[in-house]
């Protein structure tokens, strides 16, 4: 288990996750968040939406900046205190994200770390933005 | 199905859903978002965790937002542009939450519309603050 | 309900189950399980390996001797004490398998039974091979 | 990501993975596996077995030595040749399941490593025994 308490970490270090996104896991976010979405549960709908197609749920893919923050950088013991997104472009079912964060601001004072959040798809499309505020374990 | 345009929207409307967070919605969480923290998975690890037992994904909360803004208000056709969420309180398996948006400004030249959002669990207390933009159905 | 003491056992006796394995099983396996591997997890990935595309966890697969054995074949009641497979070929999203368990030595003294344990895909090509060691009910 | 080749590989080195087998994860194994064994799914029954309550799915627990294979010990891009389990206690439902991988033979010239793989509960019980051949990647 990698936990990186405020020592460990260096100003411009940064870690990733890829995955899929597949329509089981739209189908599955749904239920648990209750967001049936007809842009993102109904292909008749979603045709005659702008994005032409199902999109997948935006919580769905800012998660996974979660994934790398509890499990990667800082690691396991991180105390998640903020995250803001910009959902710049659509995800479609079947695309492969990649959720990467990168240190940017480190205050040892206050125990807090700013990372840059920036999710891409399989073309490097960039299709979130965004930046999380958290606390390494100690 | 709900979808209001901007001349629909009323500054201060408000607009809730609420959903108990299950131990089953925090395994299928963690496998669409492959976020296998220890504090969300492993009851021995959570004990010694500050927060004492395991506490749902920060983002499986915030999704609930997601819900109310694409289905209730503005409702089907909104486009969600941003999202920013400060997680103040743990939610703990089976806590039942409420997310509530309120529109807070609307910058109807634009077609924008900006939400606080706000998530209480069933005893009242503020688990998650923070606001939205989102472009209302046209 | 099936439940077959030894003495209701016959050596050669055999019992199949079949099932097409999907990406909605392999979403929710890897969730159960933790193993977020790309192979099974990540298109773009898997096709630079030397399997081409997402292939399904070789555990999900060899569970399914175990449906065998505790629902048919000795049945309800049966003890699973041991299981050896290798995994000989990969099974891909969407392929159909059938396991199959065949008896293959019968220790009534010990009240024990071997089983031969095999899955087939879809074009009849043999995925597992091993073997289970199970203690039939009384 | 991890990735060890059979260079990067020592002799006695392990790895582990933990998790709380849970209610949830026994319903969707079940689902996905087929195996409605009523001593997995079925409480009055359970009561009745020598198990005095529903266990989990071997099959599940197992699956647990793949999660560390292929994502940490040897990692991304392991080829998983052969495992063999003893299944020595019972797991109950919310029991806490460390998984440990251990490096006890490296055959250099054909790129395979047999590993020890051992399942112990939260009291420190062993509940499966055995061992994996792998391919690590080159």
């Amino acid at each position: 288990m990698i936990a990186k308490t405020i020592k460990d970490i260096c100003l411009g270090e940064s870690s990733s996750f890829s995955k899929t996104i597949t329509e089981a896991d739209v189908v599955l976010f749904a239920g648990v968040t209750g967001d049936m979405n007809p842009v993102h549960m109904n292909d008749v709908y979603a045709k005659t939406s702008m994005f032409k197609n199902r999109i997948c749920h935006g919580g769905l893919v800012s998660a996974l900046f979660s994934t790398v923050l509890g499990t990667s950088l800082p690691g396991v013991g991180t105390i998640y205190l903020s995250q803001e997104s910009k959902f710049i472009k659509p995800v479609y079912l079947n695309d492969t994200i990649t959720a990467t964060v990168e240190v940017i601001e480190i205050i040892e004072s206050k125990n807090r770390v700013v990372l840059k959040t920036t999710a891409t798809n399989q073309n490097g499309d960039v299709v979130i933005t965004g930046q999380a505020l958290v606390m390494p374990p100690r």
